[in-house]
């Protein structure tokens, strides 16, 4: 058999996707700043500002989520014409996987007002994602959100790419560039690139399990006839992310003082686990915090295979980008 | 002597003067729904949203921030007319000292992404304002941040009233409702409520001392000639807020690593206490920080006799207002 030949491709770094996260736009301006800080791995690199409109205004987005863009009905959609879908054809046509510099993984560097902590979210259960998604859990440590089966939520940026995940740090607030949120995202960049040179060279080894927290179904705050929040997020939940919530836990503290606990529905498991608890941006979606659950799952041998596969067309950077 | 006439005031308690600083909104909302909630210490209080526009669209302002928009220039010019020198006009209008519910008292709630805790905010040095900060410092323990002699930050609300201070909590996240940050706001609002009650009623005790953080100047990130941030705060100087800084202590963070230690000025002290350090809304106006210098001073008569004259002209809510 003949070797195949591969179309070149390289790995793409988004951040300020949403342009009031802010580290992660920091840490790429860093970095073409003073590339040396930090480690590349050697993998050619297209470092890429998310949503620059919306990066210059210190805010989400300007016209609807980026993050939220990437149906391809909407994309494929001639009258759909806001600054984001835009964007997202831009990114598209320039860094996608048949785009004018193919980029065959996506990682997309975000940040969150609730205490995930340094997390990874993926999206679905493609098999090279959730390689990616145990070697950085194996060595680093971070939990795992995975996203799926949300029919309120989707056209995510990661998902266009054949392989691709969010790093996700937090706590902190929109609009702040803090050191430690932007290190935590630098070590857990610096690690996937690594893992990435691996799985290009054939010498990625995986862990034997990956813990996920499966997402169930978000929650929204109670509110009144007219919409008003007839509740809030419990101090006793607040920041409580990757923790365990038993029925009759604390978990809405009510505008009278009265405190409502988590009373499961019918389908729900006995214990779910809340994430994003709190975000900030995540209210004009109607959401409190996602229910997840924790499984662990065996690392299938089929995942490292299709990363070691998809990786094979990573280049290497030339001298002149080092 | 007769008695003198005095024209009734009530107490203006404002919410939402910046748009995304939620927790005071939502206690003035909570207080709507579920009055019994809050002790309002029998005083005629009016509870206003600052700035309903930017609340409804969850931004700091629209067209400039209306807490630097109280300038008496400003608000006489008549060619200014952005929204929230408007509303500046019609918040006066309605509740200034000479307004159609006259207040003589503005309490201002605010919250920021800095890790000030509960405290103060006293513009200049009013007799009335310093006895309110006195009676709160004595009783909560609250920091004061005293701001004067800043010539390029003023304007500010509370300057209008006779007296006035901000209540500043933090750190919360801009757009997020946090029900401890609510209940530490609450607190400061209760207790300036009744130690108002007290000043009308003549049995207002004050502390021999009030210890202020005097504001010397602000901070900004070291920039390059573009503009672009060459630094960030230090992890070692985030988050420590009211704590003294020192020659030589780290102070920010290069973006290739190196520490920048605090270098006074001529005419510094030697020893400054930061606040507001890496407040998300201050980058616009070039402030990672402002130093202040921590001094005590003696309590002055003059200052409780000020406020127990400026208190007898408050009216007792009626029945129906309970």
């Amino acid at each position: 058999m003949g070797e195949e030949k591969t179309t070149p491709t390289r790995v793409l770094v988004v951040g300020g996707t949403h342009g009031n996260e802010r580290n992660g736009v920091a840490l790429l301006r860093r970095w073409g700043q003073a590339p040396r800080t930090l480690r590349r791995s050697g993998l050619a690199l297209e470092l890429v500002p998310g949503n620059p409109a919306a990066i210059a205004a210190g805010r989400r987005y300007l016209e609807r989520d980026l993050n939220r863009s990437f149906q391809p009905v909407l994309l494929n959609d001639p009258a759909a014409q806001e600054l984001e879908v835009r964007r997202a054809r831009e990114l598209l046509a320039t860094w996608g996987p048949g785009g004018s510099t193919p980029c065959a993984v996506a990682l997309d560097l975000h940040s969150t007002t609730a205490a995930m902590g340094n997390s990874l979210v993926v999206y679905g259960r493609r098999p090279a994602d959730l390689a990616l998604a145990a070697g950085l859990q194996g060595r680093l440590g971070l939990p795992v959100y995975l996203h799926e089966n949300d029919p309120t939520q989707r056209g995510y940026l990661v998902e266009r790419w054949p392989c691709g995940l969010v790093i996700e740090v937090g706590p902190v607030p929109q609009g702040v560039e803090n050191a430690a949120i932007g290190l935590q995202t630098q070590l857990a960049l610096e690690l996937a690139l690594a893992l990435l040179a691996e799985a290009r060279s054939g010498t990625l080894r995986l862990p034997f399990q990956l813990e996920v927290h499966r997402h169930l179904r978000s929650l929204d705050v109670p509110r009144d006839s007219r919409g008003e929040a007839r509740a809030m997020v419990h101090p006793r939940r607040q920041d409580r992310d990757w923790w365990p919530l038993e029925p009759g836990d604390p978990l809405f503290l009510s505008v009278d003082g009265t405190t409502l606990p988590w009373r499961p529905q019918p389908g729900d498991p006995d214990t779910v686990w809340p994430v994003f608890i709190n975000e900030a941006s995540y209210e004009e979606k109607g959401i409190a915090m996602s229910l997840t659950e924790r499984e662990v799952w065996p690392v299938s041998g089929t995942w490292l295979a299709a990363l070691n596969r998809l990786a094979l067309s990573l280049e290497m950077e030339t001298m002149e980008g080092q």
